[in-house]
């Protein structure tokens, strides 16, 4: 696909199919987010590509867990509110099912940190789109970055102590 | 050109021609950078455009001026500490002599300002590439944006009030 239709065609898109998609076109994505330029050229963003649909699912319930026990307030960011109201409901999908992950890290104290995964997240959306699939940048997990359970959780899955959740994009 | 050949091929480049680039191409960059996906699509990143050249050769002196005034610490960031050394050395050009300085700013406050503006600089940079254009991040202002000098250059350019400097790429 020509850059300009990837770059102009790219839409957030939270509906998609349930389906794994091929390995090779999930390594594409993540071989542009490696792309994306870094302050001083540091490439310290890190990817966790979550695949396998019983981590998402627990990952799910962890994060509706926490959202629930969180309030809304008057200055709270209209994202933020959502997620946490549909929360308590007991019907919150953060990543909205899609098959595939990425949770995007950065170094703790990195003042460039969310600025590089940024960097990263939209060369690996028009990625995406370029191949036909689609994708969405996920904040939820950025927000609970601090949050201990959910920390923990990401530990298991790679994240190191000198780093916090930037983002992520899903895709499917 | 080709998404991924656009994203794969796009480097910082730092040498350019001083040739302004036809105006057509630049509008096109900037129509790339506002094809980027922002937060509950805010839509708040302000594109500030300087080509005249007499404009910038002010800014960086005045880049230069303020730089000169800081001191380097034992944890200043590798890229601060080279702008404070040539600042004070009078051999500083912050943006590399380019011919066109973008400058990114969003909204004070807003927890998404600065991702959303670096979505829509790698937008800028892959679409300059594909222009066969040149382009680097410069971080510059946003180390600057609460000098007080910088800020009012920049206010007369039209940063509002409500805004901070998030970034910016060179062009040329």
């Amino acid at each position: 696909m020509d850059a300009f239709e990837a770059i102009f065609t790219r839409r957030s898109t939270r509906r998609m199919s349930s389906d794994l998609p091929p390995m090779e076109l999930i390594e594409k994505v993540i071989e542009a987010g490696r792309a994306a330029p870094s302050g001083s050229n540091s490439q310290t963003t890190h990817f966790i590509v979550i695949t396998k649909r019983e981590v998402l699912t627990e990952l799910t319930k962890l994060v509706q867990a926490e959202f629930a026990k969180m309030e809304v307030g008057p200055d709270t960011y209209v994202s933020l509110r959502n997620s946490i109201t549909a929360s308590k409901a007991g019907r919150y999908y953060f990543h909205y099912n899609a098959p595939v992950l990425i949770v995007t890290a950065n170094r703790i104290g990195y003042g460039n940190a969310l600025a590089d995964s940024a960097c990263a997240l939209e060369n690996m959306m028009i990625a995406a789109n370029a191949l036909d699939l689609g994708s969405c940048w996920i904040n939820q997990l950025r927000w609970l970055t601090d949050n201990e359970a959910v920390r923990a959780y990401m530990e298991g899955l790679g994240l190191a102590d000198n780093e916090y959740i930037t983002g992520g994009p899903i895709l499917g």
